[in-house]
């Protein structure tokens, strides 16, 4: 395994640029994706797919989905340069679901640059969102790999699982989002993020766990690990958001109040809500229920949040879930250097700009 | 089989309510998409996915790809009930990119109504349709069907081959739109037409081949036959267009001169372009390009697409792509009735509203 985790970074988008080539021809679309019926316009492919999928990869991003999948490979005693290839599947439908969430929530930037549906038309951005995301499983048919029949079977079982639930946490979010009162549970909001955020780590994790033939446990065990990870940093997320905009943290380049602002229902609004006296409880569901707000009004309800405790509150859950994402892997004897980098993957996480 | 196409319609819808029920609830969820790590919010997954989902099918759409499902299901010799269950995918499938095409479009009308993303906000009509391109494939994991394990893999296959040349076709359509010139040649408008309608028409084939366990060579002839079948249907679509609006056919509810208006570059334009004397050429390309028309200027380019005999030219190519889809099945030796219906089919989709 190559000595730092960023050093895989080359390599995967060369694996990507093998599955989605950076200039599109006739023969490449005859190849991948089958011959055409009657002939192929690889310019219009070209603009369609390849033009948007690199502008947004070539922005940045970690790719820690792909190297988080090679960590995996090689715990599990294979040599991660054999995967590379299917590292590709959860980092593509990740850069598909991006292109797709920023047209749902009109977001104008996206890795320092305008959203996609900003620089291509949004309808171009949004086939291009969606080509990719069965592009990567097209990588599990017969004519793309020599995995066994019954390892291809699982996996797409597994990614039709996993790929539904995404589709429900982004639904619950969405709707939440559209919502003026806040009305979700602490539980409904987990499974949100179990489903919206935590569907694709465990996707990295199952994967696998398939492709390299583990056993049911061992492919559970990394799944649950997966899951509560991206639970926790997704909590991590909401409360550097506080912190930031009480100024208690380092500068994240996230705007002031953002959460806030956007009326988001976090684990710490919700844990507010519940445990404020009445009166400041409805003065923060008045304000988050607001279209817009003053700073005066978001360091109101920044004081509302920290005096009910929600930021201990969360950043115990997290660890909580932190620990438990530990503790998922007991079992499973990985090697000192897995171990080590499984760590790293932590660290690498949390620096993410994604 | 029932007596008339239109007599399956209430069993489809109710197959596909076992699968989207109107009323979500927590148990639905637990059994279709297993169990909550946390809890999930059934109000908000009713909003999400249900509501969209029922308002668009109970606007109307004659479920013909469920229908000609059945037909073949019955072809082959098995009993059409029992496969109920697969009719659901391709027609599930085809609502959602309903519900996407009309977001990249900026459609503002669908089967009579408001389109999905006027109704419900464009976040949760979006988050739907791609929603719906996931859920019918879960009917093939092991939890819902007891197909075997070689069916269910082979139908998986198929599923991602069609579903990326659905996008390719979506792709390049899209991009011919944005596009003022007209570069497009022939046989690249049906290859659009054959990824980007055919593609779905092909998965309605090739499912009801591989569920009941047809031989390749079946697969591939009932595919062909959907494929022409779709691209005829295309054509014929854009050749109604142009009568609709030169007044010689009956009102389809077209408004006059649609496809001018939209610069779409359909096989007339493309025929148009190629045979009219230059000036003409050039006036055509030029009304295509512009950003608004008068209705002279419609007139006038219908009047071009007329004179350079492309009505006939496109009805030729269209009678004979029929006429090859109906070859393509010669040697299969469906019964009479089969016959029958599949002539029934052709009768049936020349009347669809959608």
């Amino acid at each position: 395994m190559r000595e730092t985790l960023a050093e895989w970074r080359p390599a995967v988008d060369e694996a990507i640029a093998d599955l989605v080539p950076r200039e599109i021809d006739a023969d490449y679309l005859e190849t991948f994706y089958g011959e055409a019926t009657y002939e192929y316009d690889p310019d219009g492919i070209q603009r369609a797919l390849a033009d948007p999928l690199w502008e947004l990869l070539d922005r940045g991003g970690k790719r820690w989905r792909a190297v988080l999948f090679l960590v995996f490979v090689e715990g599990f005693g294979e040599d991660p340069e054999e995967f590379l290839r299917y590292a590709c599947i959860p980092e593509i439908l990740h850069n598909g679901t991006i292109i797709v969430d920023d047209v749902e929530d009109e977001a104008s930037m996206r890795r320092g640059g305008p959203a996609l549906h900003h620089v291509f038309s949004q309808d171009v951005a949004l086939n291009a969102g969606n080509a990719l995301y069965f592009l990567p499983l097209k990588l599990l048919t017969a004519g793309q790999t020599d995995l066994p029949d019954d390892r291809r079977l699982a996996a797409y079982e597994m990614l039709m699982h996993e790929l539904n639930r995404t589709h429900l946490g982004q639904g619950m979010d969405i709707c939440w989002h559209n919502e003026r009162d806040v009305r979700v549970t602490s539980d409904q909001f987990l499974e949100m993020c179990a489903c919206k955020t935590g569907c694709l780590a465990r996707i990295v994790a199952r994967l696998a766990a398939i492709v390299t033939g583990q056993p049911e446990n061992v492919e559970a065990a990394v799944a649950e690990y997966a899951e509560l990870t991206a639970i926790a940093f997704q909590i991590g997320d909401d409360i550097l958001d506080v912190e930031n905009s009480l100024g208690r943290a380092g500068d994240f380049g996230k705007s002031f109040g953002n959460d806030i602002r956007e009326g988001k229902k976090t684990l710490l609004v919700i844990h507010a809500l519940e445990e404020s006296p009445p009166e400041k409880a409805t003065r923060l569901a008045e304000i988050l229920a607001a279209d817009g707000n003053t700073d005066d009004e978001i360091l109101e309800a920044l004081s509302i949040i920290e005096e009910a405790g929600s930021i201990e509150y969360a950043r115990e859950q997290a660890l909580e879930l932190a620990a438990d994402a530990r503790a998922a892997l007991d079992g499973l004897e990985f090697d000192d250097e897995t171990d080590r980098k499984l760590r790293e993957f932590t660290e690498f996480v949390i620096e993410r700009d994604v």
